[in-house]
């Protein structure tokens, strides 16, 4: 039997990404799509590439436009979701896609966020240690930010085998549409084509914390994180280079070792081979993540370096993954490895 | 029982594009994979994007690595095709993505490519008028060229109705992509960003006697084309915008009924809502076509505007369609409307 | 002594580009620099790329602050720049940037921009028949639209030779600053990147009225224009593809001896040799305009296609222009015809 | 009186950028261009953004072709310049943009380039501490490398303050001119546009040892850089992300102090006001540098942020600049720290 979908916040590029991954799941059937300014709207005018949905129209998001399913995905503005999801009861599966629900320490949202804590629900990210198991079964998931799951992934396993000090230096390339579909003029294709620029520097980007709850937890000590975000000119895709000083006695060997370890079982973590490097074009479309490892005896620093594509992965796919955990079905499903290039 | 499928030039955009599609064709078993200058390299390293046949080893193009297939494509540099073709066989299905059996008029092929005639096979475009009959069964398909696809299709139903007079003007602008993977450097990335260009102006495009081909098979009388190409800053997708005189009596009314009529039953032809133009970004990745066309009454012009993703439905995308009808498959196994954007 | 310039509307691109040029015109000094809603900001957090004016601070666009100046340029939204050219008398050079004073014939401009016409201008292309003595001396001059200035370029000397029959088929690829720098979601840089998507299509685009007056001018009949732009990935650039039908009898050789003779002594306007193409990338921030034509006989059409800086020539530096030969300045001064590429 | 400047190597993207800044140099005269492989050809078929020299054609790199000469430029592959320098005479300034004569230690020379080493000229980045005396007069010019450029001018007010530990992390994103003109499959525009991705991870690109010594020599003691380049999908522009643990006691305020201080009297570093930051765009064709930094006290370090465009200030422009110095002109003439933005 199916399993019925509803999408609140279907208009933006998380929810049409979601939605873009949700046709295709064999055991999934999408209802509800809700929106609040565009409720009323057709999605062939919001999402022209969906077009098995164009004539859907957007209803507004109540819960009376979102009861009656097994699962709900909130594509909502942070701060949102605390607020539909308490109205959803407790056997619908609730997969929130914005910031809401992933810090487990109040203080830091409160200190990156502005508003009071929601709490925390089961993360997902499989691919972290232990994070499948909270997962199975649940009721409530709270989706990675894009850079978090791009960062964790790429620096975990060198954390988890205690090979680097626990001061990571990451600098992000990301695409444009991180930042989302509000008209914004920063975001214009006039000013971000043919131009790099970082923003949030010094510490102030709001995956930080997440990031140093990620890595902390799997190297059983706190780590801090220097964190650069960049916009790429370009509409999706991450590219995450992250490095740490090495732990003596540490080899390239040994690195890699535990990069291949920690990736050995992974459908969707793909640990290149020597001499091959990540690049974002060829996970675009895809669930995949691209990995690879190299040390610099010179610098005494591993530098571990992945690409994702922000909005699967990094947002809709990585949602459609946990889901998938959650409702046992096989994890995989209705996800690809496979890349759109060039 | 599975359709087994080789690919000859599995290392160049098309055949990746089509190695793309096949990996989720729900009847296709990937065979051999064959290449010239790269046979002996692993897939991984040509088309980093397609994970899962990462580890496979391109072959020589030779008979011996092609035989015990039920389908071979062929995407190979013009001219060579009909070599290959020669030693498979009558039993086995031949899809050629390359040029050389699209003419049917042995001095256009001569004036264009410079080299004697091949031959002419079924014309894999389903949409065309009587197209579907000459694949069902066939065991040779000819492919059509990316740009005569995108035309053929938005101008076909004027001329079908009698609404257009018979000179076609016609601009296109390509993604770089229909350029190939050779290296060279007017292709190079600091050359085409930030930058639209023509070439083949005047009436030098090899794809112009195809164009010439289908619409006056459609209309029923010679047809005159003026084709100018663009090179645009993109990877992928083809915007043709196409144009020809309006036979009186015309009417918005009248134009837009003919369009409606010619894709009523098309499952991958979408004619947009009235307002509502294409977009490459629209179809990125999927066999969709994106048809808008307008009645230009102070001009006294049909204008008819087609989008699609030249390596899809422009190129591997359209070799599975007619794959599908020549097996007596659903036409629409294996392919999706569903475009990756933003 | 040195001209003193006013800029109303310096937070725009429009406005950002003159000030571009006129920093290193020799003969200008930059006076007022004005804004609306960006009163008051400085001009580096509006205009990072033009540090040497970074300390700057736009004040409200009043008759006031425009006081005292030999030239004001106007870089305001349409239907605005009468009512301040009002208050700047007679003697005051006033170069307006938009569309208000370009058409001529009042119900054109009733018809397309829907409020009343303002009044008609000397119109500031140099290189149309005529054009320089009605700029000389003048003290107003209306600059033409960026895609009439790359159309009537490239057209106008087979319509002068009388080579052409008057139905005009252009299809023109803009980068998106000719769309504003107005925050709208189609305009954003995850949308337009890897896309081409067309507007405006079937006679409906505001510059069609202009281009139609520029080309039967010059032809002395009535001339229908086909006009279709379309948005390209790019920031800036127009590449015009224009033709029309060959007038019998026709040659390739008339054709280019009609170009070049059109263009023997103008100095922003270079008829590439024979083969070469214009590329939008070429005139990248010069005032240069690259024209190339050919002569099509199996479709009886000739082809003239030009690439401008929609920015530059198409707007600022038309202004620039047109100010010089007002002026009585060498009409070249502090302009260039070398581009900044790749 | 003129200085006649020659060009060696004038059909690549260094040589072309460095007449497009030569051409509007008022003390310059343009003598002699030469190239190799495309001697013979027109500039203007190699170079179409130059149409000044449009009609210039290339002659062979010979000594008689270089002769006679105040200056001049090569712009040729690693390891040809000191044989053509030989053949100058020591009157003759030589200006090498390639990176022959950058490094101070033979051994680092040997193994990062695998030839003898040249030797090394006086280093051209005016803006370290000391250069522009050893450049004044000096008869031979060694010009930096673009990411050794962006680079050291991001972090040396960090050493020369002695803020800073001596590990350097870098993360730059260059636009793929960085690259080159040859044509190699990877930069080809369908590979580039869309993606980012890392190439030199772990210490083996060549510009890490000239970073080594130019940081090494303002801190006094010996600095090791991990440096990860990385390709964007841009023509020009590089942005690096530099930064290094703090050493206590550092504040924010001593941070900016010390970044005030060092690019206070500099024409061409501009230090952003707080809250904004870098963007290549705002630096597109013009040799300015912007610059930020930031004190991450979380994390415990300096991030200091430099956009520059590599073919300008990064190897084109930064020539100019010590050429003008090396001949007692001022150090701005015919440059412009004016971008070309949107």
């Amino acid at each position: 039997m199916a399993v019925r979908a509803a999408v609140a916040g279907a208009s933006g590029y998380a929810g049409g990404e979601l939605l873009r991954l949700l046709l295709t799941h064999p055991e999934v059937e999408i209802g509800a799509l809700t929106g609040n300014s565009n409720a009323g709207q057709r999605l062939g005018a919001l999402q022209p590439h969906l077009l098995p949905l164009a004539d859907r129209v957007l209803e507004p998001t109540t819960p009376e436009a979102l009861a009656g399913h097994d699962v709900v995905f909130l594509a909502l503005p942070h701060g949102q979701s605390a607020a539909v999801a308490e109205q959803l009861g407790p056997d619908v599966l609730v997969v929130d896609m914005g910031a809401d629900f992933r810090l487990e320490d109040a203080a830091d949202w409160e200190a990156f966020y502005g508003s009071p804590h929601a709490g925390t629900w089961p993360y997902g990210l499989p691919e972290l240690p232990g994070a499948r198991g909270a997962l199975e079964g649940s009721k409530r998931i709270a989706v990675p930010g894009c850079y978090p799951t791009a960062v964790s992934l790429a620096l975990f396993p060198a954390y988890a085998a205690h090979l680097a000090e626990p001061e990571a230096v990451i600098v992000a390339a990301s695409g444009t549409s991180g930042a989302g579909k509000a008209a914004k003029p920063h975001l214009l294709g006039s000013e971000v084509m043919g131009s790099m620029s970082p923003y949030g520097v010094g510490g102030g980007h709001r995956h930080t914390p997440e990031m140093i709850q990620n890595l902390g937890a799997v190297a059983g000590e706190p780590v801090t994180v220097s964190f650069t975000p960049t916009l790429a000119p370009m509409p999706r895709g991450i590219l995450a280079t992250c490095s740490a000083k090495a732990r003596p006695p540490v080899t390239a060997e040994s690195v890699r070792a535990a990069y291949e370890k920690a990736f050995a079982d992974e459908p969707f973590v793909h640990l290149l081979p020597e001499g091959q490097w990540p690049a974002t074009a060829s996970v675009y479309g895809s669930n995949a993540v691209q990995v690879q490892v190299a040390y610099d005896a010179a610098a005494g620093r591993i530098i571990a370096i992945s690409a994702i594509d922000n909005l699967a992965k990094g947002t809709a796919g990585g949602a459609v993954q946990s889901m998938n955990i959650a409702l046992g079905l096989d994890e995989t499903t209705g996800l690809t490895t496979i890349g759109v290039a060039p």
